[in-house]
Order: C-alpha cells, then structure tokens, then sequence
C-alpha cells in the first residue's frame, strides 16, 4: 500500500543533516513509501546534494519558510510560525497528501499543534504520547509517557484502547495484552483513579492482563503498559537516568587502570553486542495518539539511524490504519461521547 | 553513645540464619550496641551456637512464641499474632527498652503493626517508606516508597521535613537538598498536588532545590527526593526491573559461544567491581517514617550482609535522634496540628 509521510525537516538538534539521510533510506527499503520534506528548500536541496539525491516523484520538497526552535514556548510556535516546516508537515497531514507526519521538534510545540490543527478523534478527551522500550521479551509500550499529567480513569481507559490499536498496527499483534501500572497486583492496590480504571479495564473489550508493577515494563509481563503521564514520565526518566548512570559506572571500571584498561579491550565485541541490544535509537519515535492524524515524534537529539526508525514507526501506523482502529474500538467500547464530528478520512 | 536495637530474628525469607550473624557483626563493629534478638528462644539459641557466640549483656534474646508469615494479611498478623517477634520487637520500641527495631517481615504488616502500637508523631498525618539508592554522586534518599498512593501537598510536605531529618542523621548531612519529583523542571509543570507541594516547599525553611525529574534520582541532583507513594513504588520498581534487565542482557551475551565466555573471564574482575557499586545489600535498610519510634524495614530476602545494613540504618537514626531532629522541624514549619499527644520519649 502507498504511503506519503511528511516529514518536518527542519527540526531536531541537527535538522537536515540529519532527517534528509534518515528519508533517503526509508526510500531505499521501502519501495510504496512516498516522502514530502518540509522545511527551508535550499538548504534541503543542499543537504540533498550532499547525499547524491535528488527530488524525484516519490521524494518532493514542500517549502515552509519558519522553523520553530528548539526551546520555543508552543504559545509562540502557534502563534508566530504558522508557515513553520512543523506546522506545515502536520497541515499536509490533515488535508491528506500525507498519511502521517514525523518530527524531531520540540515535544511542546508539536503536541500544541497537532492538537490544533487535527483536533482529537471522537470520544478521546486528550491525545496521549506512546513509545516502545526494550524489555526482556522484546519490546513493551507504554502510555502515557507526559502528556497529561492528572488523569480520569476514562481517559486511561481511552489511553489502552489507544495504545492497544497501536501495538496491534506497529508489532502485528492482533489482541495486544494491557497491563495497568500500579504498586500491587491485587485489585485493591492503588490510588482511587487506578482502581477505577481497573474496573473500566475489565468491564471492556481489551485484552486486561490485570495490574502489574514497574518492574513488568522491562519483564515484558504485557504488550502494554497504561498510566497517567506524570508516572509514565518518572518512570521513562528514571530508567534513562539509572542506565547512564550504570553505563557511567561501568566505563569507570574499566578505565580505572591499565589493566582494566586491557580488560576493556578483550571485552569489547560482548560490550559492544550488549550496548547494541539496549540502543534506544531502535526504540526512537514516540506516537501521539487520539489525534485525526498520525504524528510521530522523534527523539531531539536523534541520528539519522533513531530517525529512520521514528519514520518506520509512522509507516507501520498509517499503513495499518491505526486510527480507523482506534476508532473501531472506542464504538466496541461505547467510548463515543463526541459524535457531532464527521468520522475520519478514507486515508487512514 | 549506648544504643540498643530489637531485631525480629524471625522475619524475612531466612529468619534468624541471617540475622543472628548479621546482629554478630553489628555487635563486633560497634561497641557502644546492645541487641535484642526477638523470637522462638529455642531456635535462636541454635543458631547462635552454631555460630559459637552466646548471649551476653550487650546480646540478649527476649523470647516470642508467634512469626509473622511473609505472606500474611497486615488484618491476619494484627489480629492473631499479638506475641509475634514483629510485633515483641516494636512494643520494645514503644517501651523504651529498645531504641529502635529492625525487621526482614513482611512490609504490610509491619507498618499496620508498628502504626497501631507506636501511634504516628504529632503532625504527622501518616508514615512513609524512605530509602537510599545510589546514585552517580554517592547516594539519594527518596520517600515515599509505596506507603501511601494517595497523598495531599500537606503530607508531602510532612514526607519532606521526615526525610530531610534521616538524611541529616543517617549521611550527616547538616541541611540535605530536597528535590519534588516532577515531569519538567519549571514551577507550573505536573499535577495539582505536585504543584501546590512545590509552593508549600518553596515557602519552607527546608533546603528546597526546586523541582527534579526522573533522570535526578541517579544523577544525584539532590539528597532527597520527594514523590507520592505511588510514583515512588513505580520508579523504585522500574529501576528494579531494568537493572535485571541488564543485568541478563550482559550475561547473555558473555555467555553466547566460547569466544564470548572466554572474554568473560578476561573482564571477571573488573565486572564484579562494577558490580559492587551498584550492590543493592549496601543500600538495605528502608526507614518508616513519622511514627513514635524507628522502626526499619529490611528486605525480606536480604542476606546477613544486607541486614546488618538495614541494622545499621535503625543504629544511625537512633543515636542521631531522628525523632527529636523530625518534631523540631515540624515545629519549624508549623505543622504541629495535634499537639494533645504528649512529645516524643527522651530516648530519643
């Protein structure tokens, strides 16, 4: 199936450099994939150049003449970049000549106008950030990861069909199990909003595993995880904080001597191997889900490796119709308070 | 300064094979200790035999004829275990014949026991779970670890003065940086209670570093992190699960062919270092909080290393007057709400 991705070319600490590579190899292995490079067109004829490329019928450049910076408030992106690279990739998103849009800008802005320009899906209340960490089975997903930071136990029920629909698009999961993040797995654990959500949970449709604990995201108890976005963030953050600081520690072993040193040296292909295996550029590209559009956000200070994979992500949504999906499932659900608003576009 | 510390010989997953030889080595390393090993007389005077030591002034047993199981309901042990060691050893708390109490059993019932028996400390709405973990600077406490889900800014605020004064006696850290965990460093990030908390600190005569994400925790950004009991449970239990993790990842991989095992062996000592930084023995010991008396709360499949850690903990909090140093405090700041109850025992 034909995909278009509008890509914001512009964004990201390293813009151009490299979103343009990172496109031309997601051109390279996927042969009905179509790219629209948003952004400044000279200097992304430029870093074309630079690559050997050259804009083609599957790869066009669709000029935008802001770039919203890193730092910037989603108040002034609104409001004084409205020809922005990201703005404009998310509006080729909306009107349908692109199925999804990816982006390396700032979470703040494109969250801000994501919800703007393409408004929530009927009976979604927010738009909520998902992405997949390593775990010992392969990979677990996790929402909400920061986007709302108090939660109703509706919308966290929203939040599973959401990343269920998800799961079941991007790993080929047909009935993805849920797990409910809590600090016990009998039903009495937790605060009232989770507990709540339990009994939401297993009245539904979904696959419920039940509640697990932290240490299931990384077991792989579930296919996904659910929380509101204040525990998703502490627990993301957290566990970036503990592996540097357990990278930090054991590069300090191993540089403590010369010995050690030479200890370094006979382990380096396992350490390697080890380090491959937990590369968070292969986890990059988190979803922002409950929107009437696939936005997919990449990591700031992504490579163009943590890139590709950003775009594959909003490929395997678009192409697998996750926000038909979604919409399904709500209607299973009942979860369809908003219905005045036209249902979503053919394309997804 | 002449301390004596009740330890519940019979908690845990090992009973009194770990902490008879871990009070031993307490006794050996601190002369200024007396302790009382609460439990089935018969069995301790067993394995203390087999250790060749015997009771002494300074190492008493004071016999209890009921154990706490490590999966009875906190109902169950309250109920029906009224000689328990668990309970023996907090009524000598209470008591006074004892300075504080160290216990392996199981985390439910032995905060529900030592909340009835010891009564929480005037201004102290409830308890909390305080830990340490390491971190790239040494260590960081946090609280609450799982005690309450749901808490108000107020109680926070309780959690803060409580675990600012064990760090202060525990790491002799005069006036420990306190950091609220939050989902962004500005003052109008996260939930409501979150928010209102960062006010009440922010008017305090704590030493308030502002808000913290995640990622401090281990980069040691403050002592003490503050947190719900919720997301502390979560964060404590996410770094579990990806220490684990990695922990399988990297012996995996050293373990794939030959070759691999062969670099293994060449590295052996430089991953044993590495991994005795991280050993979470060193970090045994979690503090309940805001009650009448110290109580720790060991881990219940702690070896005898990791209880004398936890031993430790309960010797440091005692001799340094965590009691007194928390009602100073809590005057400090004005929060005195039930000032009927008579003050905290010159003990401590």
């Amino acid at each position: 199936m034909d995909i278009t991705i509008a890509i914001d070319a512009m964004g990201g600490d390293h813009g151009p450099h490299v979103t343009v590579p990172a496109a031309l190899r997601a051109l390279k292995e996927d042969e009905q994939l179509n790219i629209v490079l948003v952004g400044l067109e000279d200097t992304i004829q430029a870093e074309l150049k630079s690559h050997k490329a050259t804009t083609s019928p599957r790869l066009r450049i669709h000029h935008a003449s802001e770039v919203v910076l890193m730092d910037e408030s989603p108040q002034s992106a609104m409001k004084n970049k409205k020809d922005s690279s990201m703005r404009v990739a998310i509006n080729l998103t909306k009107s349908g000549e692109a199925n999804a849009c990816v982006s390396a800008g700032n979470t703040g802005a494109l969250m801000a106008t994501a919800r703007f320009v393409l408004k929530t899906l009927p009976g979604i209340e927010r738009p909520a950030i998902a992405s997949a960490l390593p775990s010992e089975k392969g990979s677990t997903y996790m929402l909400d990861l920061g986007a709302n930071a108090d939660c109703t136990a509706e919308q966290l029920l929203q939040f599973a069909v959401m990343g269920a629909m998800l799961v079941s698009c991007v790993e080929h999961k047909p009935n993805p199990s849920i797990g409910l993040l809590n600090i016990g797995s009998e039903d009495i654990k937790g605060n009232e909003v989770v507990k709540r959500t339990g009994e939401l949970l297993r009245e539904s449709h979904l696959n419920f595993y039940g509640n697990i604990e932290g240490d299931d995201i990384f077991k792989g108890t579930t296919d996904l995880v659910v929380c509101d976005g204040f525990v998703g963030n502490v627990a993301l953050k957290t566990t970036e904080g503990l592996a540097h600081m357990m990278g930090k520690f054991l590069t300090q072993e191993f540089k403590k001597n010369w010995l050690s040193k030479l200890m370094a040296l006979c382990a380096m292909p396992v350490l390697k191997a080890f380090k491959k295996r937990l590369d968070p550029r292969r986890y990059n590209g988190a979803s922002f889900l409950g929107l009437r559009g696939v936005v997919v956000k990449s990591h700031g200070g992504a490579d163009a490796f943590a890139f590709y994979h950003a775009i594959h992500v909003a490929i395997e949504e678009a192409r697998n119709g996750v926000l038909r999906r979604i919409t399904e499932q709500l209607e299973i659900e009942h979860i369809q308070k908003d219905t005045t608003i036209a249902p979503v576009t053919a394309e997804n």
